[in-house]
């Protein structure tokens, strides 16, 4: 059921999102709320509960895509922020990133590494 | 030394892509042997011998970000078979894949599933 | 419920891709089902089956987008098709790929053309 | 005539984005005049004013495509007003958006509903 | 005027691309005779023309743009023959798709460089 | 040597960046060192030191290219520069910017030619 699938993604959605998620949620209630309603269904709800994966590889796969792709630095920095919480090292984010040197290129790693940088700065993490 | 370098990467091609790898650097070298070098040299001499990320994580990024990109199939091929080869499963190879639908589109993820039955067909890991 | 959105999607499939629809969710049977089972849950089960943009104007906006984004040419074959299926004239579909030239540039809307040719002539259709 | 295409497309150019379309052009005359010019020429003069598709297809077409690309969120901003002018309702473009996280993925149309949000907000169209 | 433009163009495309050009706007006459026209009016007609940048840098920007986007290998095939036909020599050209390692990554570079083997094998011209 | 290369990329970033090359050098130091030195390594101490293309065409080939991928604006605006300081001319900039609008779309055109424009603006160079 709908409401089902809506509930095991708030529950996912909180167990790695914390608040970030639910800001993203909520910023869109007043233009798209099916929007945000298919964001917790189908991203959480379906795929990031499946079994087999862990949830630091899904969050690795997902930061190194989106530093590949490059133009979604919203979407990087609340991923950054869920690998950290899901028990990626800042260490292992740093490695994932620099590696898209190689597939997407030195500017993609670059911009990436700036939007680790922002997100391990404001959690106080900066050595 | 560029040598040392250029030896730490074939060590880690072998390791990873097997003969693959050598397929590809075998066919530059009537075009651009130094396109080659490079590529044992800054990809598998610099970047997956570093420590910080295990080799699993790092293949799982790497079909990642390809599939995202969605236009380096011979790449994607290479690093589905480089997974299987450091040992991640065909299921966390599908696992990784399926996800890029929600952040590349299901084209991507439909292109990539694609690339891994090819793979999985080729070496006889299709049930 | 899962089943309900999976009973829309399929009869949405079946309105709009014919045949090409389920030559997709049939290839994917031996490598990864259930990305067939989401792929006729989310785009048809839940997006197509929306009221609040007709048929038409969904398969001109799938064109468009796939044309531009360059890198999923049998998804932009399977949606050239579907556009012809819900009364999108040729003229109507190429008239949106041209478009895509001022977008994406003349390469997008070159290979997105052909695209177009090789349908229409499967289809009977080149005048 | 060059002169006939240029006054075409400004003709166009008013009927379709009123004063952003014109803001871009003066943007340009102190970097690039002739940019411009060709802007004018070729998008509204030879191809905005082809009888073969209606300007709000024309305009959830390019939506879906600006959305779909991610990268050129000014010229998004500019078709959703653009799409607005002709006709098509806030929810005709947001369920152009919507379609978007189908085949660009879920970052594509979060990012493209933003810029949607941005200009109801402005235009005093958020409910 | 139009047919001025167009004269301009076939000119310009007879100098550049030779036999490649014409086989794509004869491959164009049955589906949109009109894409071939504005292919020759505004890339060849209006920009080759301009003064302001000689044929060889143009080539190589080209060559350099489409080895990045990587998803428009029949036109990098066209462009890396109109950069031989202009005068670029084939290191010049090896060195811009190279160069293209840093900027899109490793497998953009190595998709360009076979595109390059292919034409210089076609031209006779591998060592 | 590593060290050799380093040295050599210095020089080579010095030559061509002036300052903003060291900026982005030191805005890694506090979260990935080794970005920024493989940066100074492979880019400037491997590729851009080769002998077998002139300075201004590799400047003139990133730029193209880094306005076509449309999503790494940061480094545009440093390459526009590092093309300014190896003896571009302006005009010789925006033509590069300009014709891009050929091959990847008016967006990312005018969005370049908004980078240069910046550019030009702060070197007061805009006429």
């Amino acid at each position: 059921m709908n409401k089902s699938r809506y509930a095991v993604g708030l529950n996912k959605l909180a167990e790695i999102d914390g608040q970030a998620g639910h800001k993203v949620i909520e910023s869109l209630q007043n233009v798209c709320p099916d929007l945000a309603r298919y964001t917790i269904e189908y991203p959480f709800g379906d795929i990031y509960s499946r079994p087999g994966l862990d949830l630091k590889s899904r969050e690795i796969a997902t930061v190194a895509a989106l530093t590949a792709m490059g133009n979604c630095r919203p979407q990087l920095i609340v991923h950054i922020n869920a690998a950290l919480n899901v028990g990626c090292s800042p260490e292992e984010i740093k490695e994932t990133v620099l590696q898209m040197s190689v597939y997407a290129g030195f500017p993609a790693a670059l911009n990436g590494m700036f939007a680790v940088r922002e997100v391990l700065e404001e959690r106080d993490l900066l050595s």
